[in-house]
């Protein structure tokens, strides 16, 4: 499979080899509002193999089937849809899902306030959204606390200021200090305030998810919502085999709305599911196609994502393990599964156990995200700034890991083949035994030619000494909080900023504080 | 494509996944003599791009060639086969090289004194062999300091008691305690005394390659060594297309004894090659294509890896980077033309320019090293030590590489699909909303179900608090310490150290030290 060298979006100068120009008078550009890949996808598994995993599925669905619990409204859907219920135990037909989910799109556009960020997700598009959900946050400075709002707004202006996400996310951590019945509220006025990209709702409870899309509608205008997609709400399987009310209630008013919902079963293997891939991957191809078929059963042609967040076990202790082997190469298989089903993948991110951001929360952090990318993910969320498994955000791995999305867009850049890259006329120049410092191909390409990151070390050892001796780490903290003081907000119509204070006000006065 | 589910060698006790067996009675087995991946290579490149590729390889080699410097044995074998001579700068007719590798066998077995862990180098084999060459150490305790004898052989004493490598590489590190002209004889009598794999001789000189070989001789018998390939030489062309003397006497002397020599070009893109991916490639395909050619013309049949080494160039200061994108991805491309050729394939191992063994370490590391498995490489040189770009080794990050290595095992045995990982059984018992922990299919596999890194920290906050807070490097400085404290070298022959003895000191005795 060879695909064609294209980089998207207008806000940027491109190279004739696709590739965003990273250097305009020495300074670096904006970057792509979302990356077309330029590498094919890593299929591991041969048709056969793919075809017993489906099979296997189809038997899970069918022999043992999936609960749906605390929500009615989604059992007369699967009744109407012809599937058996009994009691809240739903099952179902072979093939009988992913005929419903044909009427979903293959690839959709999520507007963004600032149109020139707007992201396509699907097809060969890739979307990098910063990690979601954490509690806690930490840097190096004041160590590990809970969450709070004004962390919240830190790490959305960190994302805005990064050229190489393309997404603002959603729970970018938890903001602790505000009631658990209003988080919401903020969360998704900071990320309208702080940000110019697409981002995501909440999907806690149905009016939270209802409230998200109302703010969108007061953003964009209701006709417009209703017409494109405009938030993501991202809803959780509760592995094995259950759905939970208040997912499947948040599911369906996004997909009501037209808005797409993201799905996503969390498989520890061994614990929520089999210890074995094959079987896990089964499982989540199994919960993630009711998922995505119970959105069209709610409005027909609703955007979804396809979803799933694989991980292992440490026999040692029975933690969780997070960025190891087993599900980095799982993933692989679920990218396979889901272009079969011609649905938008959303694939594990950047996470890692460690508590710092050490070179484990790097070995760790770099074979999921390279993961995610290989498997053909179109959607990554986490691809910043999770340690400590998923509990906690670090400021300072969160820029190291924007760094690494950096690099990760001349990965997916690929190997471009063409007369000027082959650069037949500079052997012919330089000949053996010189260099090509000067050559004139050298000065046509250098300075596009190489990833060049701003947070390694690349002098020379004495050089290293004399600056300091620093390790990534110290870098990554001075970075992000020259970024936050060098961090200006988007422009944002002040008519719109009110009607947004208004709701958010209202609401919040609405009700009393709830604090769990 | 996709392979069958084995992992090669008789030492240990195998799962029916074709997954070595990680614990008995709860201790790690030794793992495997090399590993038959069981996922298949990353292709990443169509065909009509290769054979662009290809093609500008032939006009380099035909219309600029190269110059093969002090060997005139070397232009009598290019004109005996036919190619056009012109001072010591040689042409060749397209398809002229590619039709004399053809007598190269395309996978071959490398003894090690231990019969149990000779390796199988071509095919889907893979290889893990230290870093080679670099003539600092450093560790936390000490910083960094030019490499001693004792460095080398602490570091040979890591390699051989990490299951995890299968291969005790060649010049761990520079001992630059010992004079230039008498190193080898050291360097060899260290591999073969302190470790029972199969290793790497020296090529700094033709009679310092003989030397190597004489003591494999030594050590296997004269017959058995022109017989069977238990030495390898790891020979550099000078980039841009010019090889050297002191390297094509090497090449040949190993060759000549029937050994295999790795053939790697090391192309700084920018400086010794073109700064765009396609042209450095199809340079380093035509300089390897003639180092491979070589081989054969000296004696045909003779084994021979061919080898690449892609590196890029900060753009801000001039200086190589190591571990970015641009090589990891254009190895894919060099690992589908080597297999083009029916060729054993050396690639990038884990390297890094960082300082120190932190989280830059280990996101460039892994960056380069998941390269090296993904493009085919059978024998990836460098898989374990590299910091400081390619100048000093890290007893930590040694560790920590060689860790990664083992996680490596597991990713490489893919995703098993048959009735055991399938596990239908599991769902059937546990059902919707309960869990995996205790059940039946569970206790069948958890064993060796996920990797479980002896260095990543897996436990919860509070209890990594309570064990000291530790970053990863400080329980590589553990681990390493450890290691050499328990290392117990593995039952030599003593009539053979004896000989060995004899001739290094002989050896040594009839020259003067030389220290440049």
């Amino acid at each position: 499979m060879e695909l064609a060298a294209a980089t998207a979006g207008e806000t940027t100068k491109r190279t004739r080899s696709g590739r965003p120009q990273r250097r305009e008078g020495g300074r670096r550009s904006l970057g792509v509002p979302y990356i077309v890949r330029n590498i094919p996808t890593y299929d591991i598994l041969g048709e056969e193999s793919l075809q017993r995993i489906e099979r296997t599925a189809d038997r899970i669905l069918a022999e043992v089937g999936i609960e749906f619990r605390d929500d009615p409204a989604v059992l007369d859907h699967w009744r109407r849809a012809g599937a058996k219920i009994d009691g809240v135990r739903v099952t179902f037909e072979p093939g009988m899902l992913n005929e419903i989910v044909r009427s979903a799109p293959s690839e959709f556009t999520q507007h963004a306030r600032n149109p020139a960020r707007s992201v396509e997700i699907g097809g060969g598009n890739v979307v990098f959204s910063p990690a979601y959900g954490s509690p806690f946050v930490m840097d190096l400075d004041k160590g590990r606390r809970y969450g709070a709002i004004e962390d919240f707004r830190n790490l959305i202006k960190l994302a805005q200021s990064s050229p190489w996400l393309h997404h603002s996310g959603g729970t970018i951590c938890e903001p602790v200090d505000v009631p658990v019945n209003k988080r919401h509220l903020d969360m998704v006025y900071s990320h309208i305030k702080y940000s110019d990209r697409a981002f995501m709702g909440s999907i806690t409870a149905e009016e939270r998810a209802e409230d998200s899309i109302e703010m969108a509608r007061i953003l964009f205008g209701a006709d417009f919502v209703d017409r494109n997609c405009v938030i993501l709400g991202n809803v959780n399987v509760n592995s094995p085999l259950v759905w939970d009310g208040t997912m499947t209630k948040s599911l369906r008013a996004y997909a009501r709305a037209n808005q797409a919902a993201v799905i996503v079963p969390f498989i520890l293997g061994g614990a929520m599911g089999p210890v074995t891939n094959a079987g896990a991957i089964a499982q989540s191809y199994a919960e993630t196609l009711a998922g995505c078929a119970l959105t069209q059963l709610e409005r027909k042609g609703a955007p979804v994502i396809f979803g799933n967040f694989l991980s292992s076990m440490s026999l040692r202790s029975g933690s969780p393990t997070f960025g190891t082997p087993e599900p980095a190469i799982g993933s692989m298989v679920v990218g396979q599964l889901a272009r079969r089903l011609g649905l938008p993948l959303r694939c594990a991110g950047n996470f890692s156990n460690s508590k710092r951001p050490d070179a484990q929360a790097m070995q760790e952090g770099v074979m999921s995200m390279l993961s995610a990318v290989h498997c053909g993910a179109n959607f990554i969320l986490h691809s910043a700034g999770f340690v400590d498994g998923l509990l906690a955000m670090s400021y300072e791995k969160f820029v190291m890991d924007t760094d690494f999305c950096g690099a990760l867009h001349s990965y997916l850049a690929g190997v471009v083949v063409d007369e000027n890259t082959l650069a037949l006329d500079a052997f012919l120049e330089v000949g053996p035994g010189s260099h090509f410092l000067g050559c004139e191909h050298t000065m046509r390409n250098y300075q596009t030619a190489f990833w060049d990151s701003a947070l390694s070390d690349n002098e020379p050892f004495e050089k290293w000494v004399e600056q300091g001796e620093t390790d990534m780490a110290l870098r990554a903290n001075r970075s992000w909080k020259k970024t936050l003081a060098e961090y200006e907000a988007p422009p944002l119509d002040a008519a719109i900023d009110e009607a947004l204070t208004d709701y958010v006000t209202r609401r919040k006065n609405s009700m009393p504080d709830a604090w769990y």
